[in-house]
């Protein structure tokens, strides 16, 4: 039996979530690319060498990020969260965030390590997508 | 460390998925949707009851499959195939269709089984994305 679950569900799931699947729009085709986040006061944060994703992301900032929890076909949670893309720029505020993303992802060093002692550096894309709508459904 | 996958790597891997993530655009948004799915002779198979994911999909037929296999951060695969999106409407063709859906997702029983007994039954939908261009990464 399908269900939705209310916002706090999918809140939590989103939360809970380590792996998501962003999807933006790239030269009209939609794009799909599984990222590492941190959902956190209605904002997903993440990070990303220069590439498809990003030059997708500034060109159409609308985006979404899909998570969810599979058991199997019949088992399963899957929520959606849809905002605007952000850069953060501020290098104070680019190392708070990739100190949080090391702390939930400690296998991403020691690239990472070095972005957060280097935090101005740009060669790498830290951003947010300000949550404006976030829906869930469940199915057991 | 990142590479590209060939052809024959990516095609691989999509063959061998079970899940993947829809990607398509439902009023100027991206929209993800994870989806049981066939990969055969280029085109993804799939069936949906209505809903939003078929309704971006009508208005707008052009759609991504993401489907990834992931170890832990630093060790994953994932590939990205686009194409079009076709509904199958022929009752054999249907009946065909369902039948492989079946065969590999036999948890899908007893909804399907009936699907394929009636595969002229209006609610369901059943529909292919015909793949055009197929790519992959690898992170090891």
């Amino acid at each position: 039996m399908t269900k939705m679950l209310d916002e706090t569900e999918a809140r939590d799931l989103m939360s809970a979530g380590k792996i998501g699947r962003l999807g933006c729009i790239y030269d009209g085709e939609p794009y799909v690319v599984p990222v590492n986040y941190v959902f956190e006061d209605m904002s997903i944060y993440s990070h990303s060498l220069p590439g498809r994703k990003i030059e997708a992301l500034r060109a159409h900032p609308r985006a979404c990020l899909q998570v969810d929890e599979i058991q199997d076909d019949l088992n399963w949670r899957s929520v959606i969260a849809y905002g605007n893309f952000e850069e953060i720029r501020v290098p104070t505020e680019r190392r708070t965030i990739l100190g949080k993303l090391l702390e939930r992802f400690p296998l991403l060093t020691p690239v990472e390590s070095r972005m957060v002692e280097d935090a101005a550096a740009p060669d790498s894309i830290v951003f947010r997508i300000v949550v404006d709508r976030i829906t869930g459904v469940e199915e057991q």
